[in-house]
């Protein structure tokens, strides 16, 4: 392992501040303000209220929505009404028909297969790891084209999740059934409309072949876009590679979208934040997650749930690991600029790049960070 | 867990014939042939000899080779001279220029990104699950098209490996460098020429655009063919689902390739084969295998070997798992055409098919097929 959160240099500078800036203290400490969270719920099932918790690939909510099943691992009593995560899993004509939230904000990752998507004036054709940014008012709709598709819808706020449950039905599998309906009947439409944050929209979709994913860089504002895998803004810290697929700008605040990936590593200092709530969707090998003192091993497909107040730290212990987090709301995006150096590449660098926690520990009173533990690596 | 490899009905008929058929014996027994083979290799390291072993995702060997790194995962050394795997990873640009085996047969998986497939006279874009057999003295090449692809290359016998030493150069990283010339040097191609089964082909490759792989069925015969992902021929037995992706008659006995998934279930009882040897590459989920009295947790990515009169086993352990396998060579085919019914659906069923090892014991003497523990599940 030749990667470090620190280069010695820095080390000695965090050290030395965080004697001054937070006392160390250990992610068990009772006196940092950052424990009136519970100790991480165990696996697989969703708290039901606030709280950090982690969940495994293919557990959750589940509910059978004409051809796809939606897993809902994350719900609005989960996260304090910031947002909610839904994995959608279909076979081929599995679709969401064309529809608009008012005042939710989604955005889609393709975790798996091939699917076609209509947003706003746009028809695309999207794969594993293209994503696309929704904002409230942009008429949308997606129809899975592989037997096995699976896509990530993440929406800020609570008015989203409750869609599934009044289009579908409560649903024991993890997969949908061989043979099913894609079709949704009108009156379950009128009956999701009536309790969930989403208005049908008539018109019928634009026919043709869908154009594929290829743009590149992500707008300055919050207008719809789709972003082709591996594109976007492209940050190096040390050996890790974050990737911008949505920023503040493109949220109004909202939100941040990141993409982390990264080779083995130590584990980072443990932390907290104040104001903002993260998550770890893993996608590729495997990571260590700590939260509240609990040890986590995550593997694709794996969830881990941080709010505000969670202590929490990662590791990569894989060859290639890599995870995407909706960070909300979006004000931790300065943070990694402050971190982050520009970077052109698309895989983490063989040689890592410089790695400038003095630039955040200059700045840390404007970060939503609080370091509970040393950043000395472990020997 | 509803899912059981034998219906009650079934085990009954099953302990009587095997109390006849293989006398029962523990996987540690001295007696039953199969432990001629040492134990299973420990992860991370290749053999270098015929044995047992498991690899975590992203060991193995690894070349540099122009823009792709070439992980071998399998070696000549390593299996007996009967197949070799390897993995490569690239980035857009990344390609194998195009060549010809005269000898090796090749299959290839594409495990993420998109890559763009020359082969015969087919030109094909191809991503994540989409297959395709590539008979000796067919000529091929691929480019990758995405910032992260990655294609399983498995090939007969053990005279494709050397090519990636050949053109290229031993290489401590995973990923490739973030800038990379994609070209290969004349003179590697002709030291490979040399030393692999191999000729590189000097015709410019079809421009245009690419098809997308759609096809749904694997020919009767031995010929190239692409096939996309989720189809070829389903069996179901229980609620695993079997996709042959080749059979015998797409390599003339050489191999078969077989996608394996479903739901949590109890670990299959432990068997050996006398003839065939099989491998098994995670691709979703977690899975358990046992292999000459090792356990091992498998996730995506990793890759077990099993050779012939090696004692092994497996369990699927998440909601959705799924693995491939290149059983060499294609003898086995006739199990799990025994085992299986033909089956519709692109997804495990939610109600498990019938199990009718009724009919595998009937014929136990014609397959390749040693029990060597009761088939009764674990209470």
């Amino acid at each position: 392992m030749n990667s470090h959160w620190l280069k010695p240099s820095a080390w000695t500078l965090t050290c030395a501040l965080m004697m001054t800036a937070v006392p160390m203290r250990s992610a068990h400490a009772q006196d940092n303000g950052a424990t009136d969270i519970q100790k991480v719920v165990p696996q697989g099932k969703l708290p039901g209220q606030l709280a950090p918790y982690f969940i495994r690939s293919g557990e959750g909510e589940r509910w059978l929505v004409g051809g796809l099943v939606a897993t809902l691992i994350a719900r609005g009593e989960d996260t304090g009404e910031m947002f909610e995560t839904a994995i959608l899993t279909g076979g081929r004509d599995a679709n969401v028909p064309p529809h608009t939230h008012a005042r939710s904000h989604e955005a889609l990752l393709v975790l798996d297969g091939e699917v076609e998507v209509w947003l706003g004036n746009g028809h695309y054709l999207m794969h594993r790891g293209d994503y696309a940014s929704i904002p409230p008012g942009t008429p949308h709709a997606l129809k899975m084209r592989s037997h096995r598709t699976q896509v990530l819808s993440w929406t800020t706020g609570k008015e989203v999740g409750p869609l599934y449950k009044a289009l579908g039905q409560a649903y024991a599998g993890y997969v949908q059934p061989e043979k099913v309906d894609p079709a949704i009947a009108a009156d379950l439409k009128k009956k999701a409309e009536a309790t969930a944050d989403v208005r049908f929209d008539a018109r019928p979709l634009a026919k043709g072949t869908p154009q594929r994913v290829q743009n590149a860089t992500i707008p300055d504002k919050n207008v719809p876009y789709v972003l082709a895998a591996g594109e976007g803004q492209r940050m190096l810290a040390g050996d890790q590679l974050f990737t911008f697929l949505g920023d503040q700008k493109n949220s109004d605040g909202r939100f941040i979208a990141v993409m982390t990936e990264g080779p083995p590593g130590p584990m980072i200092p443990a932390h907290y934040h104040e104001k903002h709530t993260e998550n770890f969707f893993c996608l590729d090998g495997i990571m260590t997650m700590r939260a509240n003192g609990e040890t986590l091993t995550v593997h694709p497909g794996d969830y881990v749930h941080v709010p505000a107040r969670t202590i929490h730290a990662y590791q990569l212990n894989s060859p290639y690991t890599r995870f995407v987090g909706f960070l909300t709301p979006g004000l931790f995006e300065s943070f990694f600029r402050t971190l982050g150096d520009k970077y052109d590449g698309y895989v983490y660098p063989q040689k890592p790049g410089p790695f400038r926690f003095d630039r955040v520990l200059a700045k840390i009173n404007e970060l939503d960070l609080k370091l509970v533990e040393s950043p000395a690596p472990k020997k």
